[in-house]
């Protein structure tokens, strides 16, 4: 296998094989490396900012004094770093002096921080490529020949160091690769991603935005997009009331004291909210987990073995610090709204309730049309099982049960050794998401710690005390990822059941048919169908392009011929032609479709 | 007239009409300073905390040792204070030093701090009855020979000082009264108010509960409350959507910036959560209204006259920080869920838009059977128009649109000049609580202010940049306000559309009728009634009368003759007689009767 020379932080050398993912790391480094030699031979006096490789690709911040640096001059940078690659280009490894590196940038505020930032003991170790350094903060390739494929991609803001008080730095986004077939690859790859971008898709059908300005990470649902998720919400609502859930609403503060006991406060609190001080001895803390709010619903009456199992769910509005910088859409947010529940039973009763929550799992998706996805069970790690939960009989009746109740369901699964958490075994869903991607839509994680920690008791039918162990599920995790993951697996071509507008009834001449479309309007509202009709003074042309654009499910042209005849023509979404018939028809049948949940008919 | 000789605080006396609120409360004084006396007089070193006379009546706090005063103690408490009343009780007017008051209560720390508090230039102005004083800080009766009409109705635990780090104390709640008539009065309406306290039936029917150790202030809503708030939040969510408002979802929290462009936090700050440094720049704060999240959206896009009135509407939760000593159940808390609205409107668009969220207003209480309710117009002060918002042509002319809708409509109200807001006229619509106490339930308020500061515009047919107005309207307010509310009005007798518990079937044997009756109960379900069927191993008449004090619309028992029949006995809510009849008879009865809305068939 062919193999490549990497260099190291500490300046040595050693090889590697060229199909690693150390080696793509360290291509992506070099790149990034003769991206700062381009950038700083284009255009003179350029400030840098840091010059990253990632799993995504690589890119480099500068400030070219507070101009854009514009999409159009992407490819002259692309073949300047091309010119530098036929070169003979060869990285060294340098240290200097604090001072001479500092000397060397002395009019770069942003290499003159990140310089300092990584001096030690007043020595600043970096790489070299012509008159050109970097911080030698990750592993680099040494020989520049290979830099031929090689795209750079876009430029956005970021601002320095993440923080929206610093000034914005110009990002340029690049990707590389050894072959040729793996960058169009990517590029294919990163073409299709755009399209079902739920972010870009949420802009384009207007049905969320988020502005860092009044609150980062922080989602407006426009009328759209909060018309699908409040059809989600009751749509799952109704489905575990059914099921046997009791919903309740529980408040998103608690006092601080509750996650100290539940251990949150101790491992969890850098991604918590800051607490706040009521200034009467009271710390509210905006939650960042429902479990202790659903605890407190278990524990407000004395509890028998006939309340078991009990079942609490509550579409859960919680908060998570997030990095701004890792922020992106509904994807990554830092409030979002979990469909939680957790359900208490007795030890004995794990395997039925296991398999309860699963099928409710699998029947859900299968009314969202998710059929690609596939079980990974987690279990504690039988060599070392003094790292968890002390009680034996628990674990090995649990993990049990659950084998058993895979088995029952006829499913397979993957048993994952040591992957369980301290204190319970679980089952994570795995879906793909649309670029193909794994994503844990689902979780099933028995829980024993908690109860223990909240004195959790039910009497049992002996008349003692026992202890329940709690389960914690989600079936589409939070409404936000589950929009997102939603937008992108239909393209934004939402089936009928959840589509925002679902008839857009176009009259081929106001004067004449306005009036007709709205008698059919009214018929349609009152069997809860979501219309809208297009009495706008634009071209019918414009008006169906933009009734398809905007990915509505049925496009209505009503003229002379519909209203003399009480019919309807009829365009389905990404179908060219037009069907004639009678109003009663196509009630029927956007009824059916409605009530089948269904994508395609 | 008869009169009556009060004190104030500075020792000048002087004499009032008996029958004024004044001399009312200087009454309360008198039986709060008396209370004090008999609790020196019966606990020997009792300490004393404070001695209050309110709107409600008259309150005294004490700790004796830690132990409970007995609610069996308050008769005998009640017959020193009369015998006090006797003894030609009369207040006289002292002042002391510091060091002499404080010598006087040596052991007890509560009245030393009150003292310490009171104290100016080293003296403390006290009223002396007896041997027993207390501060001078409000109006007191003089002679306590009208004592007479008191009694002692409760004993209660109150924070020292209302914080909850503080020790608890003993609180002793009176009512007093001159006439015999007035006290007899006021105990019953006491009577009735417990009878409809909705704290008192959200703990019998388990609907929601309170607990300060977790959150004061912060309400969780059990299954049963749970359901009847969802019930209510889809009613009113689809009532709006009908009526053209475009529903959203915007985030509880916000940048602290937009909260000091609109004003709030100037002005506002005491009722607003401590806003959260989020560590790069960003001050969070939990919004205390939704105003500026919907001014957002409106924003988002560049608005033209086409799209107005524009209106946005949300379930919206907010917080607001009450002083822990003013929570109350659901009626007063520190997070609430607004039906909120804000409808962007131009200028001669007023008139329609107010008659059209009117009503919706009326619509929607004839639904929940709000029938006494009355309207209350606040306009600007004609005499003093510098007080208000610079605009005088959009004064006038909204001012005269309301009054013009409000003719158009038939409606009577009252005019109250001068009451209006600095930013605009509104409409408040006036209920009367179960206990006939008004209540403010929805307000329809105009805004020219927030347009302004937020920089608000639209495109005109001019193709100008305009104003719009912005109406704020509540309809059915918060829902844990409307839900007490509505427990009180229906004594929480929920009509059948509401209640959280529709049908409840008892087999009149498990063994011959179990399977009967869930087949009916699956048959319900499927028509979305909510069902319970009374398996327990306990007697019938036991089942029956539970379910009653469960205030379920509609009981059902099934033997052998209703399976038989393919029937149902039915007993409504608070009807003695039970009704045989067919499944499909009773089915299309509840139906209609949840269709209906209504509370008496």
């Amino acid at each position: 296998m062919a193999q490549v020379a990497v260099m190291s932080p500490d300046g040595s050398v050693k090889k590697i094989d060229r199909d690693s993912k150390e080696s793509l790391q360290a291509l992506r480094k070099l790149s990034a490396l003769m991206l700062k030699a381009a950038l700083k031979q284009e255009f003179k006096g350029i400030r840098l900012g840091e010059a990253v490789a990632d799993e995504d690709g690589f890119h480099v911040d500068s400030d070219k004094d507070n101009q854009q640096v514009s999409a159009d001059e992407l490819p002259a940078l692309e073949d300047i770093i091309k010119g530098l690659a036929k070169n003979d280009a060869k990285v060294e490894f340098v240290e200097v002096t604090l001072e001479d590196a500092l000397a060397e940038v002395e009019a770069d505020p942003y290499s003159s921080e990140l310089i300092k930032e990584s001096a030690k003991d007043g020595k600043v170790a970096m790489y070299q490529l012509g008159d050109v350094k970097a911080i030698a903060d990750a592993d680099i390739l040494v020989y520049g020949d290979v830099v031929k494929n090689l795209r750079l991609l876009s430029v956005a803001g970021a601002y320095w160091k993440g923080m929206s008080s610093n000034p914005m730095l110009q990002r340029i986004y690049g990707t590389v690769f050894f072959k040729k077939d793996a960058l169009e690859d990517d590029l294919k790859k990163r073409q299709e991603a755009k399209e079902r971008d739920h972010r870009v898709i949420g802009n384009q059908l207007d049905l969320f935005f988020v502005d860092p300005k009044v609150g980062a990470g922080l989602p407006y649902w426009m009328p759209k997009g909060a018309t699908i998720r409040r059809t989600i919400e009751r749509y799952i609502i109704d489905r575990e009331v059914a099921d046997g859930y009791k919903h309740v609403y529980t408040p998103v503060l608690m006092n601080l004291d509750a996650y100290k006991t539940s251990g949150h406060w101790e491992h969890y609190r850098d991604d918590m909210f800051p607490p706040m001080d009521m200034g009467d001895g009271e710390m509210l803390e905006l939650r960042p987990m429902n479990c202790p709010s659903h605890i407190q619903v278990f524990k407000h009456h004395i509890r028998s073995y006939r309340d078991l199992p009990l079942r609490i769910a509550e579409l859960g509005m919680m908060h998570r610090y997030e990095k701004s910088g890792a922020l992106s859409g509904l994807q990554r947010v830092r409030e979002m709204t979990l469909n939680d529940g957790h359900t208490f039973v007795a030890l004995d009763q794990i395997r039925s309730e296991f398999a309860k929550i699963l099928k409710l799992i699998m029947s859900v998706y299968k009314d969202f049309d998710i059929t690609d996805y596939s079980f990974r069970l987690s279990l504690r790690d039988p060599k070392n099982t003094k790292k968890y939960y002390a009680n034996d009989e628990m674990w090995e009746k649990s993990q049990s049960m659950l084998k058993a109740a895979m088995d029952d369901l006829n499913l397979d699964y993957y048993e994952a050794e040591g992957e369980a958490a301290f204190y319970g075994p679980k089952l994570d869903i795995q879906t793909k998401t649309a670029l193909g991607n794994d994503e844990t839509m689902s979780t099933i994680q028995l829980d024993f710690m908690l109860p223990e920690r909240f004195g959790l008791t039910y009497v049992g039918n002996d008349g003692q005390e026992h202890m329940p162990v709690m389960i914690h599920r989600g079936v589409v995790g939070t409404m936000e990822r589950f929009i997102a993951y939603l937008t992108e697996i239909y393209k934004g071509a939402f089936p009928t059941w959840l589509a925002p507008e679902q008839v857009h009834i176009i009259p081929v001449n106001e004067d004449a048919h306005g009036e007709y479309a709205d008698e059919l309007a009214k018929k349609f509202k009152a069997a809860n169908i979501r219309v809208v009709v297009d009495h706008r003074n634009e071209k019918m042309g414009y008006k169906i392009r933009e009734a398809q654009t905007q990915k509505v499910p049925y496009t209505l042209v009503v003229g002379d011929e519909e209203k003399n005849n009480n019919g309807v023509s009829v365009r389905k979404y990404g179908e060219k032609e037009q069907n004639e018939m009678s109003q009663d028809s196509f009630m029927n049948e956007i009824l059916a479709d409605i009530a089948s949940y269904s994508r395609e008919k």
